[in-house]
């Protein structure tokens, strides 16, 4: 027994993510399903691709993500199936798994098909879903697949851009702490902050970035929001001074 | 095994949808709960009404639906239980109920009490879970109890109006688009719209209207917020030019 | 087999819930996780405190509370078990469980360590959920723990201020209705508001007062928000006049 792992653009609003959770219970009862994300910046595949990977090592081997940031679903873009070390993915091939799989020590993926009774908007309910339930109940995926692939031409590294900002106005960056400094400076705004270990350090309400709980380098501000202090929200740059 | 499916306007980040599902896991807890919508739109009785039947299907026959849009909970309106072809429904006898129950092919309805201890403003945790409940459970209502109802006086077959918005800012209408020829044209707003088959057919950012995933006629533009461009939500109206 | 509680201002579009439920129902398959809240107001230990007993009965005996509005994470606040009468509540001990620990006929309580790997800013997921996990398997902390203590100086026995503005504009004040004559009007911004049993007893538009389904008063308007009617939100106060 393991785990679906839910991470979407689907709004925690709408029934969409409740529907594609209802596919997974409904076919493989026995395991549990975390809907861990339905807010990822909509459309925003780069934002997605990096914010993914800070949440994979929380998961059991085992585990299956099924990841639906899709503005293309209908279109030609094709769907996928990715084995990044011990995880299984199943989302569009749009971009949004290539961190993941850029970064696997051992990465294969495998085209997935569009059955023909599935909708041409709601891949995740009649396509991913599916493919992960299959999954989860032993299918594999035909033949040795694809090796998995580098970072797509042009994208960085690490992402020096919000990724993601929270309702207490913490913004993520798409970048691993682990890659700076501690004494790196990060301009955001137009202020320059310096690390902070935790958020009382900076009970003096300046602005500050420190590691977060899943790796990621956060911007954030002592009780209050750093998304209006600072002016950023998803999309935009920071500057690692070092 | 089957499954209860909430449907209500109990608000994503109110305690409510919580307190509901809690009251029917405990009293039954091999039966899935699909937490399908808390986001209902708030006292609009008829909104609810025609978005409902759109998700019916996707639930296995036996499926149990608690719906609550309850603007009268206290008062003299009446409590239901509903049997629509192969699915149960319970909620107010407020209209919700309505179009399921006219387009059934074979409906009975019977009246619910209220239990004594029932709170007078939380019907969804004190009346509606538990009736829920014990029809899990097997319980079934006493009698033949009543045949179902046609539409209400001066409801239509089709609702020509925005039943919801969702976070993309698509717009769901109240609409079968198996009633509309594929050349239909839809006046929404100042613009008049046409069908395409996915998102990605309109990428020059024309609004249009599409088939959605459960069938609702929807409005849409690619990357872009309909509700936003077209000036409309809830409850507005739109117009179909054939 | 019993239920853990989430009570939390991690907010519902956020990761963090389901970040925290997941460690719970990984530790201990068998239990219900019910993700009660995730909109308590941020930073406001008060409100939360006065909130938070009011959900207290609706769960069963042995019930576990895993509650966090935690501003302080990584910082010198101490982290407590509660032992309250038949329930267990994990969270820090800064004020958010004062309310239910001092109302309790019996309560005692226990520091809880910090583990060496725990983040330094969730310690939702790293150190209350993994306490109350073993709580639930049957752990139980060592030695007799604290006498529950009284309130915080200074904190009344209620709190005549909004605890919870919810998404329809309803009200929640930080005070026990049984704790009113039947009769007792409340000012609330420009407004003297009376009792009412219940919505539609007020269909004249009027705000009133009532007691609400976990029995605290709460301000409302028939088909309206009190909040915008009476322009107040968490934190704001009121007066009973009796």
């Amino acid at each position: 027994m393991s785990e679906f792992v839910l991470f979407t653009d689907f709004g925690r609003r709408d029934p969409y993510q409740a529907q594609m959770a209802a596919v997974l219970q409904r076919s493989v009862p026995d395991w549990r399903v975390v809907d861990l994300h339905a807010e990822v910046p909509a459309f925003a595949l780069e934002l997605g691709a990096y914010l993914l990977p800070s949440y994979v090592p929380e998961f059991p081997a085992g585990s299956i993500f099924v990841c639906v940031v899709d503005p293309g679903v209908g279109g030609p873009r094709d769907a996928v199936v990715l084995r990044a070390d011990d995880r299984w993915f199943v989302g569009p091939d749009n971009g949004l798994l290539r961190v993941v799989e850029a970064r696997a020590a051992k990465a294969r993926y495998w085209y997935l098909e569009t059955p023909g009774a599935a909708s041409a908007s709601f891949h995740g309910r009649d396509v991913f879903a599916p493919a992960a339930a299959r999954l989860a109940r032993g299918w594999r995926p035909e033949g040795g697949g694809h090796k998995g692939r580098a970072l797509p031409e042009g994208w960085p590294e690490e992402l020096d851009r919000v990724v993601y900002a929270d309702h207490y106005g913490n913004l993520m960056i798409g970048r691993r702490a682990e890659t700076l400094r501690p004494d790196a400076r990060i301009r955001a705004g137009e202020l320059i902050l310096s690390q902070a270990r935790t958020f009382s350090d900076h009970a003096d309400g300046m602005p500050f970035w420190y590691v977060n709980a899943n790796g990621l380098v956060e911007l954030a501000v002592y009780q209050d929001s750093a998304a209006h202090r600072l002016g950023l929200g998803p999309g935009d740059p920071v500057q690692v001074l070092e």
